[in-house]
């Protein structure tokens, strides 16, 4: 079984936001699925996706206040800079954050740790919403006990 | 056909640590594969999956000492400090290296480069096992040519 | 449907390389799914797959730059130093970008974003081409409307 579809995710302020509500809210076929998993994908180049602590918020301004000092702003060999001083930090942070995720479900969940969250990584200052692709596969939950 | 299971880890000492073995051991329906993959997902906002080279233990060294350069300690822009002063570092190290592995299996065997192995990079300075999902799906090996 | 096979990215100089169309090239099997996703699998220790940018060059450029501040060739910690100046910082790029791709498949193409295109990063000053494994699933495009 094979479902897939894009979603919105609302816009964000620059930051590290948790949105593991805001897919799943968005994904109700994910109840369907017995054993499988969910493959999200992001289709920008200036926002990530992760997974971390969904518990304390500090976690999340420390996370963005350490992307800010190690792919900082206005670093004296940044070439790519006529889109703003926000853009080519948004580019990094993507790479090393990444575009996707890939998350087991199980019995009709993901399948998380109980400290895990899905991150929504909004690396630009002014941001849209942000488009994902969220591919769902596996064994579907049937009737037979 | 798809198989999904949780297995725990031994605990380690902080650090980079080669267990693709211990990986393997634990998985033996990798062999009825014939072409599919393998995904392993942690279960742990401060211990992280990757993969790098198998052969030379300094490499691990290395990395270790890498990423206690970059994501250090008692960074001055912390706030969340109560849980130890290894902990903030721990979860910005497995949003940069990440909780998930895909690996290629092809024929009964996980399809790695020669020199490539799975790690378990544990941030904690004291931590117990750690739990992964490890979710495989394929083609199964049959008995025709 | 599972789609598996081994191709070889040509020999390319340190950097980041944009190569979708190299990709795509070699993969004439992907036209064939309706709905199913694309793993990416590189089977090396010192070049990383990674997705970005495809339109400014300065972008690559930008991303070389930055990633050799912040995974320095000889640094005073490291230990593994026999394969040269550049093979440590490459590992540690590795781990940081990753080995692994995976791309939504919608209607025979991939599904990514306007902006985004694939890049392999190539970490060594004097690297050979580079393997991949691409593995395919999916359902497939069929001939009923």
């Amino acid at each position: 079984m094979w479902l897939q579809e894009e979603f919105r995710l609302s816009a964000k302020k620059r930051g590290f936001h948790l949105v593991t509500h805001e897919v799943t809210d968005s994904l109700p076929e994910l109840a369907t699925i017995k054993v499988g998993q969910l493959h999200l994908f992001i289709k920008h180049t200036s926002a990530s996706l992760s997974i971390n602590e969904n518990a304390d918020p500090d976690v999340r301004r420390d996370l963005e206040s350490h992307f800010n000092h190690f792919a900082p702003e206005n670093a004296p060999y940044y070439l790519h800079t006529l889109e703003g001083s926000d853009d080519m930090p948004a580019h990094i942070k993507n790479c090393i954050l990444g575009t996707s995720l890939i998350i087991p479900v199980s019995n009709g969940s993901l399948n998380m740790g109980t400290w895990q969250g899905i991150y929504l990584c909004e690396h630009r200052d002014h941001a849209s919403g942000r488009t994902l692709v969220a591919t769902m596969q596996g064994d579907k939950l049937g009737f037979n006990p």
